[in-house]
């Protein structure tokens, strides 16, 4: 599987094209707006998010409900396109119209984001062009390909689900979750307003939302993601770039605003001695072998273990900031403090929703490459039998 | 840029290509030699750092000590091999022995490592076959190549240095060596026993590891990589695979026994509120652009801001125990408890070690992609031309 | 630069992303639509063409007629969409409709066609499921990607043309067109019928063309692409998979219908002597190094030599057949003869100028990949100072 | 399936690493080493055929004669290195050498060779920089990476073998050899001068080669490599770089003085009407569905149909001359006529076991990447059970 996002946040329209997918596979428009929804919900996403109902078309690649084998388009229109023509135009200018009287022209690069660099980089001079492509909009189609890559997942027993551990220093206590089984984490995830599975920190949570808020500030936080059902064995260690971690790791932190990644454990092994950081291995008849414990989140030897993956990544707080800070114009290379602008305070609920995706997207794509994947039938007798040679071993 | 190491732990030798470096540029043996020296170095190190001395060999590529452009084949031949080479040898056995026979068989898996996944991925019922390759052994390629990396990285002004920032929860003082240059952080850093910046930190971390040894247990810390004298736009906000911070945190997170990665402030970031997370912009005639502070790490969008890279990864503790955990022996299907073995207590400092010249090696080669890199006098007049290029943006 | 198409023949469009493109880099429609309006033309095309008139749409990537450097998406409507909704609908069929039933439903493979092959990889019963993405259709889109490529190579300098060297036997005289300019050529060409540069055999190509459909026949041919002013020392000799050769003859190769691609005299060369295969090299002060004449096609060692390259590709004849070809219907492995459908006697004017895009295409993704191309006056900037040092090595 | 090749033609070692290959497949050096001499072979070559005999040595990934799933490193030493560790020296020249002393300093490009372009394009000043790496010598190791390859593919009952078509315009007589059994044609091309199996075709080869030889010129010729027993469906109509003829076209261009590459009747298409050129399918309860002829070499749609892959490409005659071409030197840049060196009249013969193996490691990286290729054991059940499925479509 292999796949590309385009489309700037207010061009006409946000597009990807899906590689490799198996064919015979179910899908629907419905299953991936359902994920896109998610993606716009939870308690500290600013008015955009009502103006955006984002919906996707499917314009290749199916057919009466089935994947063909060939590359699956998804397009996503902007509603308010229309109010962006002039700004955002295609075509090129007429020939009376300088470029620099353009509307909402920006040479004041934000701190945080990609403004000025991207500016440096791309030669732009209105950093417009940069922004437009490296606004947290794009994260729209990668949930659109995640929603596709989960479909994926559970023809062959996958489950994914995410949730948010910590915003602002509030954490939660995973004792009030860890039992649940993966759907009752859902339904306590999709039922709490920043997608948060402890009730006593969700609460907490939302005050610090409200009063961060009104502060004119932003907070970041953690999200986890945990994937059930993955057969032991994907990913190798025989070549430092087929590590099944390095590549979860690396699309963990290609989503914007994401500035750590850790399995399991993660940086308390730092704090513990080995005894208290491996897991120990036992076996079943009936359950083959398995780990008492998931302390290593998953994964060793760059390989899936069978046991539930458990990743987490940090986002930091969104820079767009009411509460401003100091950059400089490019154009006169004066210092300014950046204009108030349009915010969400948290969108670390939202965060979680893309990670998941991101996170089922690599998933599914390592799966896709170890085994034949052609059709979904076909791979679904092939996962079974390895399934039960492993049980064996 | 791209390599392949390969070679087995035991098995005659180590070796590495690595393909599509610039022509013209200086290299020598013995720039890669004191490198892999480092790599064995650090109290906490076991008996098996004496034996093995490590000496690259180059094979291919270099003509009176400067690069052809053609690729480079690194070698470290196994001074040890002749005692193993019944036992690895490369040739069928002969008819009448019976593989069960082969001495150092494993049937028995260790927990935290990638035997028994490994052997489930590859059919291996003896488990040495999955233990020669996943070994930590690997890493000492993974060096070398990090070695002309970084060859490569001083000929553009690029610097790199790694230091040791936690071991068994005691973790640095910042304040102890944050106003060091470059230089002289790498001066204190290569005279400390645990490669550590914090003089008062290093005496209570070399104390937890001869500690831990005396427990026959194993510890785990954090290491940090410092890059500095990147241009700025390295990598890209465009498509989500071109993210620079991406590529790193898998690179880091490929290492074996890495468990997690954060950039800059990391995972500290869920809990302070934007107006303190985000670099300030500021500009001089004399610098151009830069930032007031360097909490982000170096980073934005995906690309390099022009300040210094700061990466930190999180090293679980070595899994071979004197202290054994419990596992299943794969013929029997009976539980044991894990044979005593010879062990590192501590491979923290060995492993910044490696985590710097995996970051070294994922940074040279983005910019190689990015830059004109056939030879190296010529990158050095582009990489001017464009540092001139950013500061007068 | 990478790319993907997307698309069934007659499902709703056709769409494409171009991922890797400079900034700033002049790009309308129009650019594109002109080449598309050449595919479609040709004596020899069938209704079809008239139905269709290819109009491509520029969703992202562009503002105001110049590249940001974000992904380019390109989207082709499939006018004739309404009359197919309900054979290639998106959505599920009603529960109470057979798949059976869907009308157009194909059980009968063409020879010569990825029907059956392609039922057996997919697991597609209805072949309409095969034929409909692996159409030449799909060609629309590799012209449209090319158009792009030919815009990025005129901003550097570099022209292309292709024409028709043979149809069913008739081979061009080049003694009629070796002395053209590109300018030339490219205007003799685009005022011929079969894209033929050699008057005379155009004439007996276009009565030939009309005698095979009266036959219920088709032709096939040999169609030449040159590429004018590319610099030398784009590929590389040091590794097998970065020789520039072997990346065009397999793009070549990867055009529908297309079974051989040779450089300069080619399969000629099996019958000369070396003396009169190589091409002697001299030096001027005004040209620098150049060769006497182009037998080797303007590549040797892989690499670009600076002079025109020249290569060849062999269109087989279009499958479709009026005059029908045996083969086994699937549902009961009885043998049939293939029922008449609407065919294009000829489609190889039509090919050569996919030829020219795909080629085109590689030769500008080769030269991204070598050059700093984030933006095109920097590239060309590179590329006139890499021009001078060539002219004086 | 992953590789490089490394060195130079007279420097120490020539090495390889093969990554990704199955565990669990019968591997040892004899099956390469009888390879590496049928590459040395071959009426027409020169003298240093007789001072090289290649012997590759394994020195990873294998054990006890089975590989590891581990990357395999193959090295073939350089018996004649201790003559030229002064002119190939990896150690940088001691101070007072100055690197124009060093002998056997080339300034003079070769027409025909990679000299004056590489020397451009890597900035060397003594071309020697890149004749070694450009050499053909560099085909050693494709031959030895094509030999794993073969093996490979052996398992899973596909069997190749080439032989030569043409050589200085002397064609073979297909009736001569078309209806041989691959293991009859083997041992006909392996006791051939020329490795051709029209007997009367190869004496007037060798009488041809001998002319020319006396004329102190070159001949080159046309090889053909044929698979057999590849299942159909390997490769993909879906993207464009997913057809497996262009992997293959593209892989017989990589090889050196490669121009041209066709499947099936290739440029012969451009001749014949379409009845003529597409092959009937048929079915039988024994044999599933097959052609009823192999006009297409085996493919349609970028897909393997079942039918033996026939492909042919065109070397063209050895640049090294004796009767030499003009040239310009790159210091003086005043013209000069080539000196005469030492030269194989034809390599043909030898070629046609680098494009058997270059092939050959094409499918057998198609393959592996299509199925899961863990294991050769796994493999081969899923490639029977996958042979049964299509024979009942």
């Amino acid at each position: 599987m292999r796949y590309f996002t385009a489309g700037e946040s207010h061009g006409p329209q946000l597009t990807a094209i899906i590689e490799g997918l198996p064919a015979q596979m179910p899908l629907t428009a419905e299953m991936i707006n359902k994920e896109l929804k998610r993606r716009q919900g939870g308690h500290g996403r600013g008015r955009r998010m009502q103006i955006e109902k984002d919906q996707v078309l499917i314009t290749s690649g199916v057919r009466h409900g089935k994947t063909l084998g060939s590359p699956v388009t998804l397009t996503v229109v902007n509603d308010d396109w229309k109010h962006w023509t002039g700004i955002m135009g295609i075509e090129p200018l007429a020939d009376d119209v300088n470029p620099e009287d353009i509307k909402r022209r920006i040479s004041r690069p934000r701190p945080g984001h990609a403004d000025l660099v991207g500016g440096m980089k791309y030669g732009h001079r209105d950093l417009r062009n940069v922004l437009e492509r490296s606004s947290a909009r794009e994260t729209t189609m990668r949930v659109a390909i995640g929603a596709v890559a989960k479909q994926f997942l559970r023809q062959i027993g996958i489950e994914t689900v995410s949730h948010v551990t910590e915003i602002g220093g509030i954490v939660t206590d995973p004792s009030s979750y860890e039992n649940l089984s993966m759907d009752e984490l859902r339904t306590v995830i999709e039922n709490d307003p920043v997608y948060c599975a402890d009730k006593d920190a969700s609460v907490r949570m939302v005050s610090a939302i409200d009063d961060i808020k009104g502060r004119g500030d932003t907070l970041g936080g953690v999200v986890e993601v945990i994937i059930d059902g993955c057969p032991p064995g994907i990913g190798s260690y025989v070549q430092f770039d087929r590590k099944l971690d390095g590549k979860l790791a690396g699309a963990m932190m290609s989503i914007n605003a994401f500035k750590g990644v850790e399995f399991g454990l993660g940086f308390k092994m730092a704090q513990k001695p080995g005894s208290e950081v491996h897991d120990e291995i036992t076996w079943s008849k009936d359950r083959g072998y398995f780990r008492k414990s998931n302390r290593l989140g998953g994964l060793e030897g760059g390989m899936t273990t069978g046991m539930p993956i458990v990743v987490r990544g940090v986002m930091k707080p969104i820079p767009t900031l009411y509460k401003p800070l100091e950059s400089v114009d490019i154009d006169t290379k004066e210092p300014f403090v950046a204009t108030i602008e349009r915010s969400d305070p948290c969108a670390v609920p939202a965060a979680s929703v893309v990670a998941e995706h991101v996170i089922a997207t690599e998933i599914a794509k390592a799966i896709m490459e170890e085994f034949r994947s052609d059709t979904i039938t076909g791979l679904q007798k092939e996962i079974e039998q390895y399934r039960q040679y492993v049980k064996e071993f």
